[in-house]
């Protein structure tokens, strides 16, 4: 056997026990009754450690070292080039750091769910010293190895292939027109009329609902399930999707909406390709995007006129008993489409969301590389929720700095992914028109074009491309804040 | 760290993996989407691997040789006991020989579903040859391993300390007196009037019915969950114990009783002693003493005449729409009693139950022992079905020979537990009654003490006694057919 596909062969051995891990976490998320979570999270700890084991098991480096050697197929290098990636995150660490910060982290986070509730800030300060302090270590060991600042090499473990350079680029664009923008939506949307959800949205008829939704979508339920959890997810694997909604009784538009956006990222992981199953080339390419496909879902298609008319016409079957006005396809689309400043990020319509995410970045930016200190936090948060959304925080750590729960156990680097992932759906959505009828498919309910568009430009590719080349080869270009604004403001203006 | 403590360690690493299997099986069971089967499959088998790799790690060798030198208490030596008895048993069998069989195994039943449907003999016994062949190899491993004939060395692996000797003569007991029993009890039946279920019984109301009935059985929703699922089993882990029922929405009593007895197991599990968690010291004594539960449920307490009261009353509530004398208190009663000699042992009554499983005994006894071919199995069954059952499957196999699943995987030696769990349930009952006001305590629905019994003589001594001890001390006097005998005649006569 080849040192490749050996290489192959153990990466679907580790694959084995992650398909594990993901279905016992979704079973802990979703069905477990409480008194079982000791038991689990000791069982699941115990596989963690087995997991790192073999992701860092001695053979490899050798392995490696034979494979680069060998004769192999353009996608053999590309799944190489991969495999060799998390080898390498996995290995470049300390154990001695990885524990400490992960019991920092669990430690912390476990203290900020109650500290959060209580705006204890000084409490916080205490554990979350010690996460940013090791968070700057592990940054400063990841830099070291592969040549990046230390703000880099974190935000490589989320989008390898972008740095904070581009980063700048992108979100400094944002920045000369968002604010404006959206004042000026405020201002418009101020006399709009707006019926609110009264009564009660039964639990199962939401459900009914959205797995309707979840059909028009064409999520494969021969390969997934929706079920309840307390934070709504997409886990399992990609024979066996699982996602998960929270269900509101008073208001149905969140759960649904919810459920299209799980829905995105589900038929990502369906659609990646079966031949590179059980190693990283056949994982999604990036955090950004995996958002990317689930924003595409719920921005770019089912916030569309056409789309909304659907939802308004299954709304209107399941909610009979209901306002009908309620459901209107007008009134549907001004609550999706309804824009306020406020305080937190996961509630954020589409509009200040970037504002949120910004305003992050550039703090943990400067956290990790160093230049400035974790007690420095809550006044830049302050001051940039103030010239971002006119928003003061002062005093107000739980609706400020404390309100996530990203770096609480130090996953510095993520909170870009997001932002990220709206511009590549826009750019996306441009591309595609040029070449697919998007409206004609979704004003018909078979949206099987789109669809093949994403399966074959993105879902296929899995990580057999860089993102860079990923998304050139989809839309002819870089990535590039143009088509998001342009999406923003033919939406809201 | 003694090394009593380094087995004991190494035990609940095993069992960590252990939980992550019966959790994933679960899974597959109950909520999995069918196009998830393949690679759930594949990471199971691979977590297989992985936990008799652990089991038969080298350095345990060295551990027992020190651990018997070390100085132990009473309840630590039998804890030793069941760790090496299971570590032998892990580690006696040659690698390939497992492989062989495990292969052999799952072919013959893969194809056995399709071939009993067809009663295709032939078919079945071209694989079956295979699996008999392997597993008479096994039991002569297992026999010289441990001095026991090849019968018993497979008995040994479900009912420790239970060989083939105490069977002839229990079971001898029970054909003195069953046959004449069962025709008695059948002529006397047979006057009597039935109400037989009409309509349908919504699955949702039978789980409603079900829930309430596992209240007043003290399942404790904290640490377990009741579920649907094919063939209704009792899984999941001691802290998460998960049950599952199987709904006909034409009758609701099957289920009712299905769950009863799946609730029994489940107590158990549940009432193990967290002491000894996670090694074999703390797991249940014997697949026989398991049904001994399930069936002191069922049969003991929940067919008696106060019990089947409360089930009267909470099936009026429920199917409030229902024929009323469908669920009379007598009605009930004499659907849950109803005897007749039929082909197929799940579908057995408690009184003909035995027949079938002695049968199946005496059969399988003489195959593993080299006294017959498996070509001679259909005609020496259809003789004792004439004998017991007075019914003959000549040429019917798919009623007869092949109906279970258990021999065509090998798993030869079990269907004794069945009936030994009956004889041990009215043993156990009938000592109780020397203490406890059983019949007040079911009249009440307040059936603590009756739990209180179970928790302090068999939950709690997990398998820190051997079988006999176990029985003993809890009623006096080695395991005899008297006591199961007295409680059908005082039932059915
Ligand atoms: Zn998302
Ligand atoms: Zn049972």
């Amino acid at each position: 056997m080849s040192a490749f596909d050996q290489l192959v062969q153990h990466s679907k051995k580790v694959s084995n026990f992650k398909h594990l891990a993901a279905i016992s976490g979704w079973d802990q998320a979703t069905v477990m009754p409480s008194g079982g979570n000791q038991a689990r999270s000791e069982a699941m700890a115990e596989l963690s450690v087995h997991i790192h084991q073999l992701m860092t098991a001695p053979q490899l480096g050798e392995w490696f070292d034979k494979a680069q050697q060998e004769e192999l197929s353009n996608e053999q290098q590309a799944a190489l080039r991969e495999l060799k990636r998390e080898w390498q995150q996995a290995t470049v660490l300390p154990e001695d750091l990885v524990q400490a910060k992960s019991l920092a982290g669990s430690k912390c986070e476990h203290a900020w769910r109650k500290q959060r509730v209580d705006n204890d800030w000084q409490g916080f300060e205490a554990n979350w010293s010690e996460v940013v302090n090791l968070s700057q270590q592990e940054a400063q060991i990841r830099a070291e190895a592969n040549g990046l600042t230390r703000y880099d090499a974190m935000l490589d473990l989320y989008e390898p292939g972008t740095n904070s350079a581009s980063l700048d680029v992108l979100f400094a664009d944002v920045k000369t027109w968002l604010p404006s923008l959206i004042d000026q939506v405020i201002d418009q949307q101020s006399s709009l009329e707006l019926v609110s959800p009264t009564g009660q949205f039964h639990r199962a008829t939401q459900k009914q609902l959205g797995m309707e939704v979840m059909q028009l979508l064409q999520f494969d339920f021969e390969h997934g399930r929706l079920d309840e959890s307390v934070h709504p997810f997409c886990g399992g694997v990609p024979t066996d999707v699982r996602i998960t909604t929270r269900y509101d009784e008073s208001e149905f538009v969140q759960s649904l909406m919810g459920i299209v956006h799980e829905t995105g990222h589900a038929r990502y992981e369906q659609g990646l390709p079966k031949a590179w199953a059980g190693t990283p080339a056949g994982e999604a390419r990036s955090m950004g995007i995996h958002e990317s496909q689930s924003l595409f879902f719920e921005m770019q298609v089912a916030r569309s006129e056409a789309f909304i008319g659907h939802l308004a016409r299954l709304a209107q079957k399941h909610f009979a008993e209901h306002d009908p006005s309620l459901m209107s396809r007008t009134n549907l689309q001004r609550l999706y489409t309804q824009v306020k400043k406020d305080f937190i990020r996961v509630d954020a319509d589409e509009l200040t969301y970037p504002a949120h995410v910004i305003l992050r970045y550039e703090i943990e930016k400067a956290l990790i590389n160093g230049e400035i200190k974790h007690t420095d936090v809550p006044e830049l948060w302050d001051n940039k929720m103030q010239a971002y959304l006119g928003l003061s925080t002062k005093d107000n750590y739980r609706n400020g700095c404390m309100q996530d729960i990203h770096w609480t156990d130090g996953a510095f680097g993520y909170f870009p992914s997001y932002t990220l992932g709206a511009m590549y759906a826009a750019q996306f959505m441009a591309a595609m028109k040029k070449t697919v009828d998007v409206d004609g498919a979704i004003e018909s309910g078979e949206l099987s074009p789109i669809f093949n568009w994403l399966s074959s430009n993105i879902w296929q590719k899995g990580s057999l491309l860089n993102t860079d080349n990923l998304v050139e080869q989809a839309t002819g270009e870089k990535l590039n804040a143009s088509f998001f604004k342009q999406h923003l403001m033919s939406r809201y203006l």
